[in-house]
């Protein structure tokens, strides 16, 4: 790899990272608070006094291979989770390396997992940064750069692969940078119209600003313990489940109707399916919960599923009940769905839709091939024909996360005192919830508890799981892969 | 497909098993059991009375496509399992059909789970039937017509290729018959050998005969409440726990060894796996009870994980412990032994020692693709290259699987009424144990336990699930595809 250009690169986001904390040092100082505002100082100090002298003298070969920009995206996802979890550690509210580290790259992953026990007292400078971070990290930090990026170089390509989620990059223009500022005008575009919603809605500016950046991110950090149940209103729920449906939508689909393809935009295969997952998931739940008593009405039932199925498949995790206490097999339904995800270039997490339709068509394929080997077609994916090379990294992306995910269980059983089913579900939805970036399980990890209970060892391997989910697997794979780390 | 061959294929079948029931009809009359000598005789009858008028005359057009093959294979086993259980049903042992059923699959399928609550007070005939459809089921029902068939036609290899296990069928010697005749021929000698070792170490003749049949097949069913653990005997424990390795090795091998190639042998790439795994499995759960002091002392806690570890990857389910005590994390690696299974031709169940190589260095081809495209070379196994259609059907099979995996614990938690982790990992094991073909599973599926609870809807999609997993998924699923039933 190219290691001038990857340090470059570094402190060009180390600096922009510097500059969004400046957001929650003036939060900090207009709420008076005691403390927040050195530590944010210094987590910026720190950031600067990398950044800075990297950027000095932009590199003569600013060429980077793939392997060389999905290192550097790990390596600037590990550096900024580490150095922006700093306020909270010395503030006292997550004194413990391991806790603060866990929430933040929970934040920048969109995960929403918390090992906070008590959120309300934390300060808001914090709550504010925690929740910025998961609109950070949704469209990809990285991301963000290129597209303020007055000249994108080829280097550029690799570390927007590695950022934007899903599994083929398509550049809606011919210039990625274009690209890049469409997807970013269309994210702030909808995140402003949230704020909107929310504020005029009634609910108090702060936790307005607060749900709007967790919802656009699909996130899921709120400034309540309670999580969006601690409203209790209608509107808000049904805004937020609009949104977050919205915010898992593939953003090519936003870029068509723009430019006035409403046919084209409407016929991909992905949005379909989204909304066939959705609508089939809370008719099935819905039935199950109304025909087991669980709410009152039929209305209840419907507000509480339709809700918790967008919260989850979204992969945001905001609650409004505790569906722990719903039957086991429509808790299995939402475990699905946070698998699933939402869809390629969204902020959604999970192994996306788009995947699970190439699954689909290149199992059907090769059943199909069994019985007559000759007349099987390709597959085709939105009336494209797919090489066999994508289908096969599409199925291998699938071996790979089923191997992190029965590895990571395993690890976590080893480490932890839990036992028989409890345990099993536990660390089981644990490990979905945040390989999927969702945030909240089943069993001990539901919306009822949180994370602070897991060793430390475990709160590793459940950040690197947010992390390997986030960025899909590689960039994070080949930072234990020798090889990628060779000059060239 | 081709019905009237399909319909003499299953006359001559059904012949065939009518055969073997004369030896526990013999056996019910030698003991002098009332009743059974009937019912034994009344699945005789109807075995008969179908099979002779189908084979009378032998189809003119005895061409077999893979469709026919597979359906006919899959209505073989179905149509087998359901007159064979009838003496259960009649004699009032399992008076419900979906039980005596689930029982006879899981016989025939070499799974070994049970639904009956005391099986020391069954007929002695009825289990003489039981175990030995253990060992009819290991190496293939229609593999046997084809080892004693005088001549072979086309329509043979499909039903062989339904039949025999494994990612790909290698025909050990030109001519199908004779490959037939050799596994059968490996396979009676191991069966004898291991008769003459159990009853020289002093287990009853019956006993001996059961278990070496339930051995043979990797299938697990015993005469006793307890499993292998009434016995409390290590020379039994020692000879079954090198026979069942034996049995869940890849029978090339001993084909190879036996025409002196034993470099070639040695050098198999699914053999070393089966013995890694079975080593690193055996120490990494005997550190770990060791570690928690489950047994007294060292040699126990050896003693009692390496019979488990060689009884639950090889799929048979015999039992010499409650592993359900033990802690999750050595429950999880059982787990995952099961999924994985034994080897390919061999008569142990899971998905095969040779798909998760395959799956592993297609994964890894494909990661280092996302480096470097053009340096990456083919993916080779024992030495030869695999085409790309081969890697694509292995990870197919792979998908489809996790996807009936999904299902069937999906419909069976809709169907049943355990909740939370209990219900979560009895429903998990249930069908990992029943797809798998190992029999016993966790929690309440565990040694101590069996199916019995189940409702009987749940007890068609395990019996399901078992097919599924035996046949290799295939025959079972073109049943429910209308193309595959067309006439060519």
């Amino acid at each position: 790899m190219n290691y001038r250009m990857s340090l470059y690169l570094l402190g060009q986001i180390s600096i922009t990272i510097a500059c969004t904390l400046v957001i929650p040092l003036a939060l900090s100082l207009g709420y008076q608070e005691t403390g927040t505002p050195i530590w944010f100082s210094i987590s910026i100090a720190i950031l600067l006094s990398f950044g800075i002298p990297s950027v000095v003298k932009k590199p003569k070969d600013t060429n980077m291979k793939a392997k060389g920009g999905f290192i550097t995206v790990a390596i600037a996802w590990i550096w900024l989770s580490a150095v922006t979890c700093l306020p909270f550690i010395l503030s006292g509210v997550l004194p413990n390396f391991f806790d603060a580290f866990f929430e933040i790259v929970s934040g920048f992953t969109t995960t929403g997992a918390t090992v906070l026990t008590n959120i309300e007292i934390v300060p808001k400078s914090l709550l504010f940064w925690r929740s910025f971070t998961n609109w950070l990290g949704g469209m990809g930090i990285l991301v963000f750069l290129v597209a303020v990026m007055p000249k994108t170089d080829n280097s550029f390509v690799q570390v927007y692969k590695a950022e934007v989620p899903g599994m083929s990059f398509g550049k809606m223009v011919s210039k990625l940078r274009f690209t890049a500022r469409i997807l970013y005008a269309i994210y702030i575009f909808l995140t402003i119209l949230l704020f909107i919603f929310l504020v005029s809605g009634g609910m108090p500016v702060f936790d307005s600003i607060i749900h709007t950046f967790s919802s656009a991110g699909t996130g899921g950090f709120s400034n309540k313990n309670l999580s969006i149940a601690a409203y209790n209103n209608i509107y808000f729920e049904i805004v937020i489940t609009v949104f977050l449906l919205l915010f898992a939508m593939n953003f090519e689909v936003y870029f068509l109707v723009l430019i006035g393809h409403l046919g084209l935009a409407f016929k991909k295969e992905e949005l379909r399916a989204l909304f066939a997952i959705y609508f089939v998931s809370v008719i099935s739940i819905t039935a199950s919960l109304f025909s087991h008593h669980i709410y009152p009405n039929f209305g209840e039932t419907l507000r509480y599923s339709s809700f918790q199925v967008a919260s989850l498949m979204s992969t945001t995790g905001f609650t409004t009940t505790d569906y722990t206490t719903w039957p086991l097999f429509t808790q299995l339904i939402l475990l699905i769905l946070m698998v699933i995800g939402g869809s390629s270039s969204s902020t959604a997490g999970g192994i996306k839709i788009s995947r699970f339709i190439t699954l689909a068509k290149t199992s059907i394929r090769d059943i199909r091939k069994t019985i007559s080997p000759r007349t099987v077609k390709n597959v085709k994916y939105d009336g494209k024909i797919m090489t066999d090379d994508l289908t096969s990294s599409v199925t291998s992306f699938f071996v790979i996360y089923m191997a992190v995910f029965v590895i990571s269980v395993a690890l976590i059983s080893a480490t932890n005192t839990l036992s028989g089913g409890e345990g099993f579900l536990t660390y089981t939805s644990a490990v979905i919830a945040c390989l999927s970036n969702t945030g909240p399980g089943l069993s001990l990890v539901g919306p009822a508890y949180n994370y602070s209970f897991f060793s430390g060892f475990s709160k590793i391997i459940l950040s690197l799981n947010m992390l390997l989910g986030r960025l899909e697997l590689y960039p994070i794979l080949f930072l234990f892969y020798h090889k990628a780390w060779k000059r060239y």
